[in-house]
């Protein structure tokens, strides 16, 4: 049986702790079997990466958004984990969201949610092939580049 | 045990009767154990609240937003009522989304949010504690300035 | 007893195959009692529908995305049905979310939207009666019109 914390030592990704955020609200709920993760940027040590984390989206700077993307995923995985108490307890991601702050033109949205979708693939394997939105939007909090919000499933209490 | 009928009488805050959309969907939908609503605006007495709830927002019309924002979250709050019963019946405040009709640079989609987080807050305690996605979009039915999804977790009928 | 797969003959409604996506996500995915559908485009035979599945929409154009928004939703239900084996697994329809590519200034989202809501209930009847938001985005992946997500209920196993 596969260990998705076992794959992510393999995979040498770290997750960070999870900040608790400024608001009335949280990083991720569990509720019966389901999790939701509030959505996540391409925040390390408290601040946006820059140049990626940052700005709308036009073409030339699509590659680095797509590790932006990731970045937000490991947030949101961060997430995920700090609720389930280990990955061990997801079985499944459901569905992926993400919100690309985009320029007008710029119309790959779904290759820079590929950095997400990647991400889950390499911690669940199977078990990280979800459903997806990638939508191009006017703006994000912060002035972020991208946002990314999670649905997984878990192993009954 | 808490009673959020009762709090929200103790909040003075007054849910509108529900209006039947126009279209072919509802206000709100309990299936299983959650409730989902649509997309609801800052609409008053079949309006929208003239001037916070129409327009794309700026910083300049951040903080009027925020009311807005309010407002469509109490509408929010209505339809999971009419469609559970009685707020009792409500367990958790499971998912907020709150999109902002926003001009390029409007970047405090967040601080609008907060205005229906701290509704939820009033009314349910710790257990309106939500996770949430904020995101600046282009444009709104009606040109609304903001609109408001819930996701409840509800008692086992 | 309603069939759903009976209601489709008798619409006239050709479902067509699920394409398989691209990237690291698959079109729907049932996870207990629920299936969720990743964002579905207006495509026909792998291209997006010319002209109204392409580009911003305007006033102009919205007669003409209406129509897209029916064939985005129409892959939404072949995605639906892939996964559940039937339409006659399915108990509700639950939740739906269109994304609308918008110029400044088209505030018609909602009307867009009603060509996905019709379609749901030519073939699920009452059953077909969601929730739903409708939003306009400042782009969508591959320069589509719409893109168009579900929630949707399904018989127990």
């Amino acid at each position: 049986m596969a260990s998705f914390e076992a794959s992510l030592i393999r995979s040498g990704i770290i997750l960070p702790e999870v900040a608790a955020p400024a608001g009335l609200y949280q990083p991720a709920l569990r509720v019966g079997d389901f999790i939701y993760t509030s959505g996540q940027l391409p925040i390390v040590s408290g601040r946006l990466v820059e140049p990626a984390g940052k700005g709308r989206v036009c073409d030339e700077r699509q590659d680095a958004v797509v590790t932006a993307a990731r970045i937000a995923a490991i947030n949101a995985v961060a997430a995920l984990r700090a609720a389930a108490g280990s990955l061990d307890e997801i079985s499944r991601i459901v569905k992926l969201t993400v919100f690309v702050s985009s320029e007008p033109g710029f119309t790959n949205q779904h290759l820079v949610a590929n950095g997400a979708s990647s991400l889950l693939a390499e911690i669940f394997g199977d078990m990280g092939r979800h459903v997806r939105s990638a939508v191009g939007v006017a703006a994000l909090p912060l002035d972020a580049s991208v946002e990314v919000e999670l649905v997984a499933a878990c192993l009954p209490l």
